[in-house]
């Protein structure tokens, strides 16, 4: 427990990783934001991005259903459609699944991946090691703030906004990012960007039993991002850095080595203490991310 | 789709297999009736006995948790005593899971095992096949009738009671028979009674495109069934046949074979149709059991 994902030893060689979230509506997903199939589509994905972050191919998926009396056959057909959808795109089989009658509309996926040992994990960032991502951060966090917003947006270039609600809607799993990084034997731990940079950094340190930094000025803001924060008045670099969701992957790599993607530099692992370098501040690093047991979808300011 | 759980192929000769189940507090379980603890171990075997009924060997275990505010820490403690007491008695291990807020108590169990192919399954049940079960049936549709009949037990046989209530909250999965049933090399198809004999023993004949016949007189009553039923004025083979939740292993087997565990006859594989032999009658086959997507836990008249 504790990772992404737990590791079944099958057979010498190979390990299947196994994964499982809840997903509730109200909390997780509104259907005045996202499209049912959009519902479906993430919650596969988001499962799907656990067992790439260990550096495995997925390959299983099951869905439980719960639906409350209220929900139609469409819908429910709309949600299937959807997670069979992410189920192609991320080259995986929907292979078994329950349904059963719920107050609250909720789906409760298992993702299934299969794994050359040793798979990626959280645990083995060393002081000295580069902190990195796989990919520009904040699009979902500033598709949510815009759909807490409101329909008005004026000022806004259409394609920056499609961009952001793409990101919070269909999410995508780094399946081959994963992969390389895991072949490429000099990524020490990783993880998925789910809850945030800040509270995801938090979990690989503890999971690590070290300290991290990050350097504010370095954390990559999409350009979209940059632009819709600019008109809006919102701080991009809260968006990028506190805001969940964005499922690129976070790793601890060995210094002047090549991890086998690209990687954006954000800071270093150190001997202890969580920081964030600004300017020629050292501060502790800010809360983050929001915490699925508390509080529901929210607002990043 | 369609069997107790899917069968993902690992490595030729060896196969995983993995079930999911959603279980939600007023529908699959209620607070008056059952401890917190056997809340959490009803949740694991009975997830566990879907791997049983493959002939697979329960090795792992997932929850997600979704509780609602009002839940305390104790109770929450509780249940995962009850999830980690089951793991033990099955031999498997609790390797993950998740937990989120929601409006209803709910655990989303995914149970994994291991299986030297060919697993059992539901397909393959032959015209000719004897149709039998593992163990006397009956027991936890009484208690879930005590239960609702409530507090008075006058006449009855305490220890009768005890047997019943002890089924509904902390039924067993059938690891050992599952296991020798498939090495036996004699059994075509099986599932585990979690619906009802009438019920399951459909799914058996839809899945292998068979018939069947049920004779009522050979359908195993557990004593203490018949006995409470006897004081009650309920139909005792009511309980047997329709109701739920005993986990045994129904399976068509090879006539006159030796299928490695004691069974108990209880009708045939035949061409089509779906018969119930009453004296020297053949009735369609009574509805039974409880569809989990429509009804919440109720009696069995």
């Amino acid at each position: 427990m504790g990772d992404d994902a737990a590791v079944l030893a099958i057979t010498p060689g190979t390990s299947v990783v196994v994964t499982t979230d809840v997903l509730l509506e109200g909390l997780h997903f509104r259907f005045d934001w996202s499209s049912p199939e959009d519902v479906g589509y993430k919650a596969v994905s988001v499962n799907v991005s656990d067992i790439a972050a260990m550096g495995a191919r997925p390959r299983w998926v099951l869905v439980g259903l719960g639906a409350p009396s209220a929900a139609t056959e469409k819908l429910l057909r709309s949600l299937y459609d959807g997670m069979r959808e992410a189920c192609e795109e991320h080259g995986c089989a929907l292979v078994g699944g329950d349904t059963v009658h719920s107050q609250q509309l909720l789906l409760a996926v298992t993702a299934l991946g299969e794994v050359e040992v040793p798979p990626l994990t959280r645990v083995g960032a060393k002081p000295g090691d580069q902190l990195a991502v796989t990919g520009p951060l904040g699009l979902a966090a500033c598709g949510v703030n815009l759909l807490l917003a409101g329909p008005d947006l004026a000022g806004l270039v259409p394609g920056d906004v499609e961009a952001c609600l793409r990101a919070h809607r269909r999410p995508r799993a780094r399946i081959a990012g994963g992969l390389a990084l895991r072949e490429s034997g000099v990524v020490h731990a990783a993880l998925d960007l789910s809850d945030g940079l800040y509270s995801d950094v938090r979990r690989l340190a503890q999971a690590s039993g070290v300290g991290v930094e990050i350097d504010e000025s370095r954390i990559p803001i999409a350009p979209e991002v940059t632009r819709i924060a600019s008109r809006r008045g919102w701080k991009a670099e809260r968006l990028a850095g506190a805001g969940g969701e964005d499922f690129e992957l976070l790793v601890a790599v060995e210094p002047g080595t090549d991890a086998g993607v690209p990687l954006l530099p954000v800071g270093r692992v150190v001997a202890d203490g969580l920081w964030l370098v600004r300017g020629s501040e050292r501060v502790e690093l800010p809360p983050g991310g929001w915490d699925h047991f508390r509080a529901p979808v929210g607002p990043i300011a």
